[in-house]
């Protein structure tokens, strides 16, 4: 059934309150103008659904944690999993075997830029508040800014260049938008966010990943998107947080 | 073609010296009886071809960082894209698309606790020694051992609860060996090596991991892998790392 006549919404099930990384799945919605819910936002049971969808007790298949995705029958947990599910059906990504995987790939890579970022806030523990772990997070955000985020910058940067991306199609796999774009666009949103003078320096030297932000932010839907209400802004309880005293 | 007439090997590319994250690409490949070449370790120009294989100049579609297999002309990266890509291919995973995604979901979930493992000895920057953050060390693993890898072990002991597992047949899907099982023995291996003490107690309660375990263990062929020279021992230089005064 294409998309366009379905019925049923995808339901998205993530802790209300930050993008985090629900994120990656709303953007994906967004972009292909498909029907979904923000289940924890939206319906005033959310919370409850989502707590027992996550107990083996009641489901089969949970999620170890949010965000997941449920779509009909199926429930599928881990953004990057939540994407290689959700990409052939929004128009998101090649489906041919090795184009598929590849884009997945070129996810999983985003994800451990994700795990990353939020670590620097988080460097002994995320049970632990930032305040309680000041000074080791000094440390690492001097790492991740000065060898990490330039690391995987220049790997996307690459990745574009081989793919014959220009400043006005930037993409990351093929000649179209695929999610691999949408969250590298939503990762160095963060990373603006999070370590503005860090990685506006470092986005000078990155024309390829800079068009590719500018590009997907100023597309109709995300546009829309961004100045709705059903996005949440970056804040201090997600993952790119922003703490001047980490940013240099 | 079937995978015992293949001719032509499947080349792992990985660091040597440690089991690392190639190891649970090795365990896919050994159980499997799948001819194979770990690359750096058996071909002298090894390194060099790999480190040409991440350069986007060289080829089209390079991976971030090691591990990454070459299967003919295709070259996969990342871990959980790898095993993906061999599931089915080596009879390890379930093919319908939606048990297909499942077993990737946890081996997904699998790699997060792997990511959590390093980072305790890690916690303020790869690019430093543990000696030079052994305090911070301290302070994560106190977490690690007693709220995460408690919350991991007991997610996976729920999945093998609900999937019907029982003490001589431990399976994370359906009723036979995935993916999902080699790996998560090999990450209760390496945090029996890492955390003796902690995950020796915390394993009492969990009996079907524990004989999921075992039961990977003394599988022939992984048996026969685990005796050869083929297996490098865990050691200080890897994810798994034993430190004393990380464990109580």
């Amino acid at each position: 059934m294409p998309e366009k006549f379905r019925r049923k919404p995808y339901e998205l099930f993530y802790w209300p309150g930050i993008p985090g990384r629900g994120e990656y799945v709303r953007l994906a919605l967004e972009v292909a103008g498909a029907p979904w819910i923000d289940v924890v936002r939206e319906r005033e049971t959310g919370m409850d659904e989502m707590m027992a969808l996550m107990d083996a007790s009641e489901v089969a298949r949970p999620s170890f944690a949010p965000p997941f995705l449920r779509d009909g029958t199926t429930i599928v947990g881990q953004v990057a999993a939540i994407l290689f599910w959700l990409g052939p059906r929004l128009g998101l990504a090649p489906t041919p075997e090795k184009g598929a995987l590849w884009t997945h790939q070129l996810q999983l890579t985003i994800a451990d830029l994700v795990n990353e970022a939020h670590d620097v806030h988080h460097p002994v523990g995320m049970g632990l508040y930032y305040e309680d772990q000041k000074k080791e997070a000094a440390r690492r955000a001097e790492e991740f800014r000065t060898a990490r985020i330039p690391k995987f910058l220049d790997y996307f940067e690459s990745i574009l260049t081989a793919n014959g991306a220009t400043e006005s199609k930037p993409h990351l796999v093929g000649k179209s938008l695929t999610y691999a774009d949408l969250s590298l666009f939503h990762t160095v949103d963060g990373l603006k966010y999070a370590f503005p003078k860090a990685t506006g320096r470092l986005l000078k030297n990155r024309p390829l990943v800079s068009s590719l932000h500018a590009a997907v932010k100023k597309r109709p839907r995300i546009k829309a998107y961004l100045a709705s209400t059903r996005r949440q802004p970056f804040n201090e309880a997600g993952i790119f947080r922003h703490y001047s005293e980490l940013d240099r």
